[in-house]
């Protein structure tokens, strides 16, 4: 995160929320010209057959079945290593073999972050092994790790309160878990709240609504000149354990040990391909997921899903001979998890195309169950949104819904550009979501296909129809 | 496990099935007499006191917050060790504070298994860490730790299918969840079967229904005179993961190391407290849970929950002054983990005192909210628990249901002993069931409110009422 504001993390937190809380009410749309009405209406055909190719034809599993490969073969993959890089060289490789135009890496700076061995120890009221996870971008203990008794705190309110207990300690926050958007904050700025009173180190409570002794990690940031202190996420059965024992007033000591290092920036790619528009090759549609992921579990969910129903959607355009009159951009972002750094250079790199961009696709929100999209832009443009989600009722997926997008094309946004996102159910997200649960056992082969047909439906019409999406 | 036969553990599972299972229909029953009728609508305002005392009185939240301060306190509690020991101290302590009467600890002999140090890593096609969690009784695998390939099969069928290929190599058991009984025989025999081939260990997919990349332990058995190997269960994500590297030819090597010790048989204790029967002393309603447990977890759901309530049904009749004819007897279990050890030389000691028993009530798969009872009876006596059934329609659960009881009073049943559990929303229960999810996270104060409620009339009812449970 060097280098990095802390309200840039902030805000790419916070646009999270309308993707994974409930999809907002639709509003009343304008009435579109009957000219776009039957423009959009005569893509039926197609839909159909991007349809049935990705539930029971050629591309049947494909998404996912490549997204096994993928990720049995790299597991995480963490920006600023080796493996992540490794992965990309893979992809490139993948891409071109599948036939796709322009296949090419461009390179970022990104944040290097290694976790390396972290343990912690409860050493009072009884000896019990803690499960951690380090967060990104927290300092490491020092070889000696971090002695020290424990603080419980339920908010940064709480934490204010207690101002003077502070010095010196560990403290736990255990707050409630809200929603995703609302509780991320303790993670992201815990150990800056803490460290301002002189606690030495923090353990924040996962941030999940389920667990089974599941430690999560994620970013974190130190914000202003505060002292760097290791921080850490344990398992919600933890935090609310250590709460119980400080209410009855018995002291909490614990061993804390982090290995973790913070590196110099160093180079990445986000990973490129298209497929090339046959009449305004410079005007494009993206779509999107990110490669990268934490170094716990597989990040297959978190993003592989995302990005490989990306390339999924070039892939069944590719393979049905579409020919788009706009240039579909397949854009494998890096370094998202440290708050959208490779989509956000990319976006420095690319702005100048902002009024050729259609209109940028992301999912990051997993690839569960879809049942229609998240937009967001102008009126008239979600009334073509939701015309082509008419395209899309053999797959249940035909609702617009506000508020689409998430931290990699953001960015755009203040230009502008429309952005989306697929409705899909992701109830149990962030039961998974940075955590060593983030495992292919978590996706599913069907749900993927009709994700992959959703996004291929929509980039295909949007690329090929005699308009961009409106803006205004 | 030493000294018991695999069929005392498999009938143990098998038990199970039924307070897991779908709650049989309710067959016809016959009509009770008037006088019976009469004589148990009688409690109704007892039962109404229970209920009140429980929920909003001064038993509200009791026996959540006992097991909170214990389980807090000593966490696993795992048969063999000095913790359990201290445990079991700690509770005839409590009992006796709680002013009930004949607080004793009965003197059994006990399988003494520990687990120490375990873990295993993937080397090839990549390395890994892979979470295990060995098996009750498993042996360890020496001080270098075993290096070998890996076979998977899905079955037992499979394995045999695949005899000739498994010499020399860990087995990885990928069988699919279709039922704890159902499925739980892999965790139990697989090694067995696996060894009879030459597998110089096994890796046993958790025998559960949902996972965050968490394993599972629990007790297994070395049939015959196999070779002991160890044997560990693994993740549902990583059994699922070397499936399908297995699938795509590529070959798996693991090194495995546990550090288990299978010690001599050691001595632990029943613990019993009472409420004397003002009439027939001799007569007994027995309520119980275990009160040992895996040493991963806090055995606060397994069956820290059970025993707790249990003692709650004492604790609120001598609370509230009540004077039951018959004797109450709480009996918390030791070494149930091993297939029922403790209750098993309990049954031998007591096995005069059967035609005394009323019944014997055992809690041991949740105490989530109550929705009735499950037992096993005579049709007569059956009846006279529908009737006992309709004081609780305030906590919703009066309905009764066949099958009632579990691994620690199944033995009582061939003597025609009627047995009894819980009817509750037990459906996450394999969830955390062995696994370090097992913690006081998992319950809920208001539902173990109910619990008491309904245990506690259950047994005072009972106990009081003119005649024994029927046995024709």
């Amino acid at each position: 995160m060097t280098g990095l504001p802390l309200s840039f993390v902030l805000l790419s937190l916070l646009l999270v929320i309308a993707a994974h809380g409930h999809a907002t009410p639709k509003s009343k749309l304008p009435s579109l010209p009957s000219k776009i009405v039957q423009e959009i209406q005569s893509y039926q055909p197609i839909a159909d057959q991007i349809i049935k190719y990705s539930l029971t034809g050629l591309g049947q599993n494909q998404s996912y079945d490549r997204l096994s490969v993928f990720t049995d073969k790299f597991g995480g993959r963490l920006s600023g290593t080796k493996n992540l890089e490794d992965s990309i060289d893979y992809m490139l490789d993948a891409l071109q073999k599948d036939g796709l135009d322009n296949v090419h890496g461009e390179v970022v700076n990104v944040t290097h972050w290694e976790r390396n061995t972290e343990y912690a120890t409860l050493l009072e009221p009884r000896v019990k092994d803690i499960a951690i996870s380090g967060l990104g971008s927290s300092v490491g203990t020092g070889a000696d790790g971090i002695t020290a008794d424990v603080i419980v705190v339920r908010s940064f309110d709480d934490l204010d309160a207690h101002a003077s207990d502070v010095s010196g300690k560990i403290v736990v926050f255990n707050q409630k878990y809200v929603s995703y958007p609302a509780t991320a904050g303790y993670r992201v700025i815990g150990a800056s709240k803490a460290s301002k009173y002189g606690a030495v180190a923090t353990l924040i409570r996962s941030v999940t609504p389920q667990s089974i002794y599941s430690p999560h990690t994620g970013i974190q940031d130190y914000v202003g000149n505060v002292k760097k202190i290791p921080t850490a996420c344990i398992t919600v059965e933890d935090a609310e354990f250590f709460d119980r024992i400080q209410s009855r007033g018995e002291p909490i000591r614990i061993k804390l040990y982090m290995g973790a290092v913070n590196y110099d920036m160093s180079l990445s790619r986000n990973t490129v391909a298209e497929i090339k528009g046959s009449v305004f090759p410079k005007q494009t549609v993206l779509v999107s997921g990110h490669l990268d992921s934490w170094d716990v579990g597989e990040g297959a969910m978190d993003d592989g899903g995302g990005a490989f129903i990306s390339w999924q959607a070039l892939s069944i355009i590719r393979s049905l001979g579409l020919k788009p009159k706009r240039t579909v951009r397949l854009v494998m972002w890096t370094d998202e998890e440290a708050g959208g750094v490779g989509s956000q250079q990319y976006y420095q790199k690319h702005r100048d195309e902002a009024n050729n961009i259609s209109i940028l696709f992301e999912s990051d929100e997993g690839v569960f169950t879809p049942y229609g999209m998240l937009f967001t832009g102008s009126p008239k443009a979600k009334a073509v949104m939701a015309q082509i989600g008419k395209l899309l009722q053999a797959v249940n997926s035909s609702e617009v819904y506000d508020n689409g997008g998430g931290t990699d094309v953001q960015w755009w946004r203040k230009d502008g550009v429309p952005t989306a996102s697929i409705a899909n159910h992701s109830e149990k997200y962030f039961w998974f979501h940075h955590s060593n649960g983030d495992t292919m056992t978590v996706l599913d082969p069907v749900e993927m296909n009709m994700c992959s047909a959703v996004w291929a439906v929509y980039a295909y019409v949007l690329a090929d129809m005699d308009e961009l999406l409106p803006r205004d």
